[in-house]
């Protein structure tokens, strides 16, 4: 793998940065990766890990000389970063970011990057429930999809380099419009996510089953839920309150679907039910066969296999 | 391990059977196990695989002579399966199910059984997305529970004797009463798993998200939720019409909680959010640490691991 880019930012040094820059070395995608964090704990332990060849204490130092500027931390915050590095942008950088919805990112930092400087948004489709620095590993994107969305009059070159390095990190890529990404990512993110931390806030507050019980008899469902309601809260705070829209509304569908299948439990409707849950099962086939997830029994869970 | 029962004829041979068969073999449980099955393609892929020592035609032929008999069948035939074969079980066997419902089977099944049989329900909490003969292993029930629910009167032997079988298959035994079980399987299985379906259902129908992305983007949490909506529908049917009122129960608690988050959600209310979101992640950790479920990244989905 050839060198994409001579000298890679990265601001903010979570799961995501992390992996980014394990997976860059492995490549030798960058010549340099320059990280930062906001807190001094984040960069100390990034620093003992050997996350990156230089980690430095602000935002201003880290860009300075970058061809590549990757915002790397939560979405409600993306806007103030984007003031601060503005002034200390190389010319004909690319800034890039890996946040979970892209209308609210691009409003709220396109506008304050000065003329010369190329933005291109993106969003890997990857993670764990675990979050920070400690967190990352190499292999995180490899045969996931990471999404570039490019803003209007987003120079092909730039946009055709960071794909590049995402292919080099290991994913795939794919080109998609902002709106629609929002959209996309309700369904398969932003929605489960929701319900997911739902699901387990209600099992919390149940007090007549135990959380003894609960935890130990998790492994016939609600485990599954637990891990993405696992995710870092700030994160997803930011989520729901920047795709507020396209959440909404598929919560809404949500809803009237789960209505519809209460109603038919209330009326003992199996004929309702049984077709329901027929038509489901074909989805996660496809998406075995997509290579997007395994088919070992229990998700591979279970020590011994057949 | 030492021998439990003599003669063991599994009713039904889907994945449940089909494992026990398989666990009961490895730790040389069961001096004989004989098998049946409703469908003759059924009973000539457990010949086949050599799941049981012997596949019998009939119900009322696999049970006699045998000291236990289990029910491995959908909730909603054991009623008819009791009647069948209650003329021809020995004197002083036990008859015992895997249900995923427990009150609704012991109405059913209960009245038919005749004296001198001890009856004793059981619910083995472990399964994966996949059903039939050629879905099971022999290490599906490892440290999972198995829940033992023993009606009024009894038989304290024979309810301790099928603990020591659970055991010998590799589960962990509680005993639990049957208002109970059902109401935590509610909670912990039966609300998820519909909630699941759900989802899946409405990403299925959304026009303007087509297949294909829904299927290529799932990694970003729906896939979480397909696994278990992949479920037999069969099965799934039968437990929301036996268990309905602690499902309708806890899916009222569920959608008033959504209610409150998406309300939040369009306030704008992040300390709400941010608040709701740090408390469920606590659940995991206590889930990861009773050891019924995997920390490792991505649940070790991922090929290659730090």
């Amino acid at each position: 793998m050839t060198q994409v880019y001579e000298r890679v930012a990265l601001i903010g040094l979570g799961l995501i940065a992390g992996s980014m820059a394990l997976a860059m070395r492995r490549a030798g995608l960058a010549g340099e990766i320059v990280g930062t964090a906001r807190s001094p704990e984040t960069r100390a332990i990034a620093a003992e890990l050997g996350l990156c060849d230089r980690i430095v204490a602000t935002n201003a130092e880290a860009v300075e000389g970058a061809d590549l500027v990757v915002l790397c931390v939560p979405v409600g915050v993306m806007g103030a970063v984007a003031i601060e590095i503005a002034p200390h942008l190389a010319p004909g950088c690319t800034v890039s970011d890996v946040g979970s919805v892209k209308g609210a990112v691009i409003a709220a930092v396109g506008p304050h990057l000065p003329a010369g400087v190329h933005f291109v948004p993106a969003h890997p489709l990857a993670g764990t429930e675990h979050s920070g620095p400690r967190s990352g590993f190499a292999e995180l994107f490899d045969n996931r999809w990471c999404l570039l969305v490019p803003i209007e009059g987003s120079d092909d070159a730039a946009v055709a380099r960071l794909g590049r390095l995402w292919r080099g990190i290991g994913a795939n890529v794919d080109v998609m419009e902002a709106d629609h990404h929002d959209l996309v990512l309700a369904v398969t993110s932003h929605t489960p996510h929701l319900i997911a931390y739902t699901m387990v806030g209600v099992a919390d507050d149940l007090r007549r089953v135990t959380d003894s019980e609960v935890i130990k008899y998790s492994a016939a469902g609600f485990r599954d839920f637990t891990r993405i309601a696992a995710s870092d809260p700030t994160m997803w705070r930011d989520v729901f309150l920047t795709n507020k829209d396209a959440t909404l509304e598929i919560l809404g569908r949500f809803t009237e679907e789960l209505f519809a299948l209460q109603r038919a439990i209330r009326k003992g409707d199996g004929q309702h039910l049984f077709e329901y849950f027929t038509r489901t099962r074909a989805i996660r086939r496809s998406i075995i066969e997509a290579g997007q997830d395994t088919d070992a029994p229990d998700f591979g869970r279970n020590p011994k296999k057949i």
